[in-house]
């Protein structure tokens, strides 16, 4: 068999990044800022990188219009790690924190979270197979929830909320690490949001925290002082090593977002690449969608074959021809095209030609 | 002014890594294993990411000669995380954790240490300037103990342990960070080592922990999960998305390391290293050193200019002629060269002939 040709990759995060950016960070591994030796030897303390995390952060205050009280952090252990230190730093003991159940992620930041207090889930959509996103006008808000959690975009089954949900003055917390940069935000809802960056910015580990002024200050005496929003604010988000390669390529990220036009122009390129997967799948009933149409992520298009024998022979001559990671995430099963900002156009025009030809030969 | 020639960097960490490691990351960030993408774009999910977690523990487990009963696992943090995350796996409430305080780090551990519970110094060189390592005779050692946290090498001012202490039935817990992989351990007097990987490894942000079987388990019930040292084990280290590319430098590194003759062979390298610029310290009183001479490390050699007026011009000269980041701790100031296991020979020659030369125009 010959050459495959170009690989595009799907994969859910980490993902496909700018070949442009990738160059610019082999660059960083040769000699970074005339420093005479490359950014991975370089200290952390030196005016290089500290000029670095504030033109990062400010890069992000601009690219999403981010009010003045709302802070920036940087932080190490992906999102995972903050399903347990939001309650941490935002959750006085035995207070309530409401969590809208959306699906797999949403699910495991319940079930940590639950660990540390009240959780009280008070929307669901387990009932219909996490096929959709329960209106606000039907969560169960109380007053004594401090703040409620959602996950605006779920991997493993591909939905996603269509806009900011408005919960009155209950401050939403929000796992952005799957949607994070690739659309406006309305920031009058949300009291916290963070993403882990390996969607759309690349790296693993790190996290962004965009924290309102009003929240801070309330960590539980357990919290790891590297851990504790109040206290990285203070000491500059300096109180550990930063995640130096990390931060760095989250700046090229956000360069790259720039000359792709912002948020709102990546926002309408993500909508259209999803559309036309949307559109082939809905073409007829070989393929099929789990989620309802008004809810579909624009991130993680999830879909499956009517006939399931069928899936692990569409994997395999797509991965033959050079269409990578096309499989759904372990819990769901099924295959699933991640679609993040730097996906390119021409990789949804190769998948959606394989897609329409595998169902012309096997339809 | 000319070209300054190539850069010696002695950086603390992070800190100078060989060429050739610089270059397989460059070239990771191109097509990694035949994936068709590169590192940073592949899932941690994929056969190839497992197999180099393996191959990565593998290579620790041979460099040190580990015992079988001893995990390693993989954090994210940095091991100033480790100071809360330690008593939060190991020291059941209440119960009693011993120090040795030698510096600037293992008081930091102290701090940090001292909020989930009793913290006992059990020997301080504090009123000696940290000048030294409290021999173990003198270690107030009690039974209600549940381990006793040592930092075998102090960065910030520059003395090291130099041996493996016996305390008899506790174990020992120690912040290897500044000296893992430089020499052979005798394990067992360890229950646990653990060490940032930004020195003698690369990559800022990762932690290698090496737990001793019968510790795990006892973790407190606040400990977030990803952080949980007996469910990361059950779970392959993989609860949550690994740092990927840290991982992979570390990798890296270690197969360098083989190349260098392992342990053992850059230990001899590395005190012979030291030897030589402590001998340029010595030879009259122009330099100084704080440490002692028998307690002297041998990966970060801080010293003085006995009129310290001399510090900025000597820090000037250095950076153009070449050598880089000869600063001090920020609290001990002064001067500081690391010798961590990747600084080449030339280096240290290049930096004890600008010692030499500019004691003779300075002194």
């Amino acid at each position: 068999m010959g050459s495959p040709g170009p690989t595009h990759n799907f994969a859910a995060g980490p993902a496909t990044m700018p070949p442009e950016v990738l160059e610019r960070a082999r660059a960083s591994l040769v000699d970074w800022r005339g420093l005479g030796h490359s950014l991975l030897e370089a200290p952390f303390t030196c005016d290089e990188f500290r000029a670095l995390m504030d033109t990062t952060r400010n890069q992000i205050r601009t690219a999403l219009a981010l009010p003045d009280h709302y802070h920036i952090l940087f932080f190490q252990g992906g999102a995972s790690a903050q399903f347990s230190l939001i309650p941490l730093n935002l959750l006085p003991p035995h207070a309530t924190a409401g969590y809208v159940e959306t699906g797999h992620w949403s699910a495991r930041a319940i079930e940590e979270g639950q660990r540390y207090g009240p959780a009280l889930v008070v929307a669901s959509s387990r009932d219909t197979g996490f096929d959709r996103i329960p209106p606000v006008s039907q969560w169960t808000l109380t007053e004594k929830i401090r703040y409620c959690h959602i996950t605006p975009n779920e991997t493993a089954n591909g939905v996603q909320f269509q806009s900011d949900p408005d919960c009155g003055s209950i401050p939403l917390v929000a796992d952005m690490t799957s949607e994070f940069l690739s659309r406006p935000i309305d920031f009058q809802h949300y009291g916290m949001i963070y993403a882990g960056t390996q969607k759309n910015l690349g790296p693993t580990g790190l996290v962004i925290a965009i924290i309102r002024d009003d929240l801070l200050g309330n960590a539980r005496p357990e919290t790891p002082t590297v851990f504790n929003y109040q206290l990285q604010l203070e000491q500059h988000n300096r109180i550990n090593t930063p995640l130096m390669f990390a931060i760095y390529l989250t700046h090229l990220m956000l360069d790259w977002l720039e000359t792709q036009g912002g948020v709102k122009a990546v926002h309408i390129r993500n909508r259209s690449q999803s559309q036309s997967v949307y559109r082939v799948i809905d073409e007829d009933d070989f393929y099929r969608c789990p989620a309802i149409s008004e809810h579909r992520s624009i991130m993680n298009v999830c879909f499956g074959i009517k006939d399931a024998h069928l899936t692990q022979r569409f994997l395999a001559e797509a991965s033959a021809s050079g269409l990578a990671n096309l499989a759904g995430h372990s819990h769901s099963g099924g295959l699933r095209a991640s679609l993040y900002n730097a996906q390119p156009d021409l990789a949804v025009t190769a998948l959606t030609s394989f897609m329409d030809d595998f169902r012309r030969r096997y339809g």
